[in-house]
């Protein structure tokens, strides 16, 4: 079965359309999940699949699952999707192309009047972002079983309002708990939120598989002390030695170059006044590399970084390694159709591995997946400048449109 | 004329009743300017003087004057006083101390029945912390015509709540604007905010002027980046940049010890978010030294790495020197009175110099002036555990009571 083409423009204007709920003052959007910006993106998906005549069903944690039956009642589904939840800074593409991307699947495929053999089911994940509930990928680490269902709806944003209280207030909870679907693929599309299709001049990246990452959470101790009054050899300066762990993780992470990363992207100093030396400093680093064994490596590199440091400057600090995620290796079989299909179109095509988090990280245990990557403008994502052209996104559809009518059959 | 004790225990009972005020779970004080908390503490001064038979008398932004009338109507008045105003985790002693051994100061010669020749003037700076409004030492600044008192009363704290404001809902302002009161002499009695009596066993330090100051504020304006996405390469790391610095502050300090100082204090890292490069990084930094040529020096060593850190990373660093002070050089023959007066109580007695800013700071241009520091406990200061025993705070009175006696008369 051949598969139609997508329309660019209506893709286009659908992503202009969700940006303008929550857009902020410098071109982004800004939809904390589960606020009342997300629930308005959410009713618009909501009402542009009521007009395929798709309904949406939710599962406990306000994942939305839009299901388009197939020929075979018996088939299992091809499942594609993303988020619409934005980090506070957020643009106006991640998350929000992948969601709508498969949302043109549905509208192109009603439009030529085409029924796949296999249903067809379109995601919104709830809390990719993880900016106002941790941890990040909440709805789909709960589908997979990694994240209980009570202790995702307890967690409390900065204000002590729980997920579950966000999800009355919002209606989007439903009654089923988060589950597998027994889905026959996942396919998802994003923007590469880094700049190397762009410079190499590619439209599509098949993502191999994720980065190995390693979070850690410092804690650093020093003392009191006037910024003026207590002499330089009497002061245990806990923003001086996180200066000292920031270089060393950003040296660790060049040294680990070109699939190494490494940041130290969050810190909290205290009492943060001009007057008074830093006498408690909260830190984020962490390490990502594409082969797991060189990340362990990294991580135990700035570990002993962070053990002398702490012992010559006379500051504690405590270490809390409170996260990870992959590497995944994404389906080989799936990569290779969606690298084919981009060829069929004509489209430039190039491998990339994922250094950021993303839902498909937990659906891959699941079921065969993959993920397919577009340009975005620098790669500057997570900001109001993120940009992904009309014909760059479009590209993209149409890929995931043709993997999935080869898939659904 | 001989002067008598003071009483310990009432000076340390004032402490502690003040402390009440704005007490914090951490066992300090927290008594923003021209907060409730700071209203409620100057009642209890003015309750107190009341008791004592004197008046308060207010300027335009609210620092408060109590004369004690003297046996010579044309003398002028010897002041002294400091400020009831705290930092957010403020302590029990810095400014308090001075503001209440002035206070026993005058209780003291009451109980005594002595009246001096010259009257005597307490004084209760308003706003000498700056945490709530900028800048620090606002009373003080504007008695000297360092600030203009329109631009002192429009301006507004995070809230956006002017100084008039506060003034007004506080019922602090008085009618007088801020001008100096021809004081004969002034004296400031201020623990030492660092470490340098306690470690060398004195009980009084005689203040013989302030370092030089030079703070500059810095923009670091790199580029938006995801954590993970983007190459190493690539970045242009705002945190990383004031890493740098920060390091290359700290250093500077180092190579002028024991007279130099150096901090970088406050960090304001955008935008914050565990999966971005820091793309704008706001930074204090500063360099103290006793002598003003080396305070120079050290702010060119670092404004020569900021220019080097700012062209290696391809980041821009915008640079505000946007406050200097001292150094002043307090009166010697107040200092020589003051080491005297410790001396003839038989009190363990040093010089001193401030690395903090003080009112003092403003007031010595305008008449004789001088500081006197008392110990506290490890330097530790601008915190709930900032101390000093009833025995330092008396030891202190006593030496500002015998010296304002002598200068009195």
């Amino acid at each position: 079965m051949a598969s139609p083409g997508i329309n660019r423009d209506r893709l286009w204007q659908a992503h202009m359309d969700i940006a303008k709920i929550g857009a902020t003052l410098e071109g982004g959007s800004r939809r904390l999940a589960l606020s009342a910006e997300d629930a308005r993106a959410r009713a618009l998906l909501e009402m542009w699949c009521a007009d395929l005549g798709l309904k949406v069903e939710r599962d406990a944690l306000g994942s939305m699952f839009i299901r388009r039956a197939g020929t075979d009642a018996n088939a299992r589904a091809v499942a594609f999707g993303s988020h619409l939840d934005t980090v506070p800074t957020g643009g106006r593409f991640d998350g929000v192309s992948g969601v709508l991307a498969g949302l043109e699947v549905l509208r192109t495929l009603e439009e030529a009047g085409m029924r796949t053999r296999a249903p067809l089911e379109l995601v919104n994940w709830t809390n990719e972002e993880g900016s106002r509930f941790r941890p990040a990928m909440m709805g789909s680490r709960a589908h997979a079983g990694n994240l209980a269902l009570d202790v995702a709806l307890a967690t409390t944003d900065d204000d002590g309002v729980s997920v579950a209280d966000a999800l009355a207030a919002t209606k989007q909870g439903g009654g089923a708990a988060p589950a597998p679907r027994d889905w026959a693929a996942w396919l998802e599309l994003h923007i590469e939120q880094g700049p190397v299709l762009e410079q190499t001049g590619n439209d599509i990246g098949v993502v191999t598989g994720t980065m190995h990452a390693r979070y850690l959470q410092l804690t650093i101790e020093g003392e009191p002390g006037h910024a003026g009054a207590t002499p330089m050899g009497r002061r245990k300066d806990a923003l001086a030695a996180a200066a000292e762990i920031i270089l060393a993780d950003e040296r660790i992470g060049k040294a680990a170059e070109p699939d190494g990363r490494s940041s130290s992207s969050w810190i909290d100093s205290r009492p943060n006044a001009r007057g008074n030396v830093a006498d408690t400093v909260y830190l984020h680093c962490d390490v990502r590399h594409a082969d797991q064994l060189v990340a362990r490596k990294m991580e135990h590199d700035l570990r002993s970084v962070i053990t002398e440091v702490g012992l010559r400057r006379r500051v504690d600090i405590t270490l809390d390694p409170y996260a990870t995620f992959g590497p995944i290796v994404f389906d080989a079989g799936l990569g290779a159709l969606l690298r084919r299909k981009a060829e069929e179109r004509q489209y430039a095509v190039t491998n990339s591995i994922a250094a950021a988090g993303h839902d498909s990280v937990f659906v891959a245990p699941l079921c065969p997946s993959a993920m397919l990557f577009i340009p975005c403008a620098g790669g500057v994502t997570h900001n109001p400048k993120e940009f992904a052209s009309a014909e760059q996104i479009a590209r993209g559809a149409q890929v995931l449109l043709d993997a999935v009518v080869e898939l659904a059959g």
